[in-house]
């Protein structure tokens, strides 16, 4: 019997269009004339995949962002955008977020076990129930719904998906030309899901994809988001600034999701992390604020409104923030990332110019500048005292910003024993070392009118 | 001034998996092992484009089809599938069938808009009501909305995403690192529909794509169909069995084209054809009838009784076609697939299994079994002689049945100086010879919240 493999960090490399800091796009680095072409990400997924990531990720949302214009906030729509990275590489895992407010769940299952089939296994879906409220105009509604009605919508649209991506089983696929029978009918059920938000009969018109089912990803940390992910997601991406809360964040996590009967070790945690990279403290921070010097106010501050509910305008840049704004009952609010900023204010008491410094990078993720032995201490430190599983590595400027994490950085993870050299699998839940799921053991619906329809014996 | 160009045939390759005709799966040179194998679509789509094809084309429909049982009947997701192909492939067209019935304008608009970002503006759009009443249990509704509802709700569809892709005007991505300006504002409007059937604010979240919208294809021949390729399309997918239904279709639609203003040159008729290649009639013959052994009655029976509305149960398959059973208020019917079945019937009386078997090849289009030159001649025919633009290639089986046509078909075509040795364009509308749309000249909307939101000057 050999030993057991040691436990591996897991890494994903967020793609943001130039890279997550704010002003990514105005360094002269920065390939502007590229953020639409394919070929550009196509390269940065190679790359990736290359280095033995385990997945890229894009995030989305359906609705231009109020401050596109001072920074590249415009959307690619990411199964068109996986899809093109899928048909280039062969093993890297493809996560792509999706709005269960926002689509109807038919067809979401078949973007994602198409991914699934086009990728041999390697989609994951970040499920979001969209947090901006600009969507609801776009989709004929008066008013976003609340946050509450959001998650009771995004809780039953898993079951719904589920269901359908289970309605094939995995030997339903029969194509045998002597009995002339292409797909046995006794394997593929109807769901007849009838419930408080949807009404879907099915079956998928799919086959049952490689995995399974994509990955389940979640990435809200409100008590909604945390019930929420302890009951479906395999990975949950978070942001935090420091060990003690991310800490805190992973134990929650894992105690809730084995509450309700999970294996802890099937939720993977994942906080953000945005490495300034320097072969020096001094010019990993000069790097940092370089970048920080072509922030716009009009931008930044926009943001930092959208995070706290305050009007700062007007505001003197260089006197310290006005936390005293920030009353006890926002102070309450469990929304994650007012509590990161809430957090930088107390610990740091920053001007309100270097606040939105700190936030520039990642819009509140870790921003981390140092030498590659200190992030990759970081990484190590965090990933073995129980604040995380590993990281979606979010470049401040691309390719820049991720070639020196992959050329400095994952070398020394993996002197460490901390990080594959390469792939063991071939999909995304083996490289997660999450199981595949079972297709479930539905009664065949004999004779259904919904799949045999006109059928003579 | 050199020579005006001669007008050139337009071909499509439609990729059915396996191939159009309903046994094709069953054949031994089939390889029913890579049906959901990406590659297998991207190895034709490249054959396609080395033949310097207009376009690949997926057909699709949100429901799983009755017959599944006997057939390649799944259907891999129009996106994700055309994005991976896309991605290998850097000039041929990409048409993806979508519902306006069954998907969310803003959604849908995005989809199109990354794929023509990312293919180099090579999208288009088939635009379908849906015509599977099965499909409206997958999404919460009691019944399948009526023939004039869904066209209705179509034409205000495409009156949204219209707006939407011409949200941005082309000049909007602006990507100014010295001025700060991403993208300018003021050539970004917001759409604000407000209809029966939808209301949605804009803007949408891409910038405006390579052809600015995709190719409008349309594919329904009923009188609201005709009407609506009247006002929308550019290139109309049909299907008929005969040379002067063909014309008086070609006829029509670009009179109806004209008597709304439009440029009838701008709306590409392509019929359907299912071409089975032999080195002599009787070879051709004789592999079309090879196939047609491969047939399975309970599958045909039940598609001919979904074209009909007959119930054919107990009837002789050796018999003729029970025609009196089609009433004269069913013989009124405009839908165009029972049309075509009439039109056989009527026209060569045939056996219910012959009948059968004439529609097993492509589901009512018109399938050629014959010489390269018979093939040839008819294409220039129905070219030359006021019944088509170019075709829709069907082949019945692949990949096989494509190469048949790409090497013995194809260069007689050009031989005769009606199809292209390469392509002179790069995007479809190039191809087709469509004009790029304008974006409009909407007005400013300075300063307005829906995109500004919290900028401060």
């Amino acid at each position: 019997m050999s030993e057991p493999a040691p436990r591996q960090l897991h890494l994903n490399l967020f793609i943001y269009p130039g890279g997550h800091h704010e002003a990514a796009w105005r360094h002269p680095d920065t390939p502007r004339d590229r953020l639409l072409d394919l070929g550009f990400y196509q390269d940065l997924a190679r790359r990736a995949e290359d280095a033995a990531f385990d997945a890229v990720f894009l995030a989305d949302g359906p609705s231009l962002a109020a401050n596109v214009r001072y920074a590249s906030r415009f959307r690619l729509e990411p199964f068109t955008f996986l899809s093109g990275l899928a048909a280039v590489t062969e093993r890297i895992g493809l996560v792509a977020t999706a709005s269960t407010t926002y689509t109807e769940p038919y067809n979401l299952a078949r973007l994602f076990a198409s991914l699934d089939h086009l990728s041999g296994g390697r989609a994951g879906w970040n499920i979001v129930t969209t947090g901006d409220p600009g969507a609801a105009a776009n989709f004929g509604l008066d008013s976003h719904p609340v946050h509450a009605e959001r998650y009771a919508r995004a809780h039953e649209f898993v079951d719904v998906v589920t269901a359908l991506w289970d309605s094939w089983e995995d030997g339903a696929l029969v194509a045998d030309p002597g009995t002339g029978v292409f797909a046995d009918t006794d394997l593929i059920h109807p769901i007849g899901h009838s419930g408080e938000h949807f009404d879907v009969a099915g079956p998928l018109n799919v086959p049952r994809s490689p995995q399974g089912r994509p990955v389940y990803v979640q990435a809200g940390s409100s008590q909604d988001g945390r019930a929420f992910a302890a009951r479906h997601a395999e990975a949950v991406f978070t942001a935090h600034q420091t060990l003690a809360d991310a800490q805190a964040f992973y134990t929650d996590i894992r105690e809730r999701a084995r509450a309700l009967g999970r294996d802890p070790d099937h939720v993977k945690v994942l906080p953000g992390i945005s490495p300034f990279v320097g072969s020096t403290e001094r010019e990993a921070r000069e790097l940092e604020e370089r970048f920080n010097a072509l922030t716009q106010p009009e931008y930044s501050l926009g943001q930092l409104e959208r995070m706290t509910g305050l009007d700062l305008a007007g505001h003197d840049l260089d006197a310290p923030f006005p936390a005293h704004l920030i009353g006890p009952e926002q102070r309450a609010d469990a929304r994650s990332r007012l509590q990161v900023v809430l957090g930088i204010v107390d610990r740091e008491r920053p001007t309100l110019r270097g606040l939105l410094h700190r936030l520039a990078g990642a819009r509140g993720h870790h921003v981390l500048a140092g030498t590659p032995e200190r992030i990759a201490d970081t990484i190590q430190t965090w990933f073995e005292q129980g604040a995380a599983d590993g990281f979606n590595v979010m470049p401040p400027h691309l390719p820049g910003g991720f070639d020196a994490f992959v050329d400095h950085v994952v070398p020394l993870l993996r002197d460490r024993g901390l990080f594959r050299e390469k792939y063991t699998g071939t999909t995304l839940r083996e490289h997660y070392g999450l199981p595949r799921p079972d297709s479930g053991s539905a009664p065949p619906v004999a004779q259904d009118r919904a799949i045999l329809g006109h059928v003579h014996p």
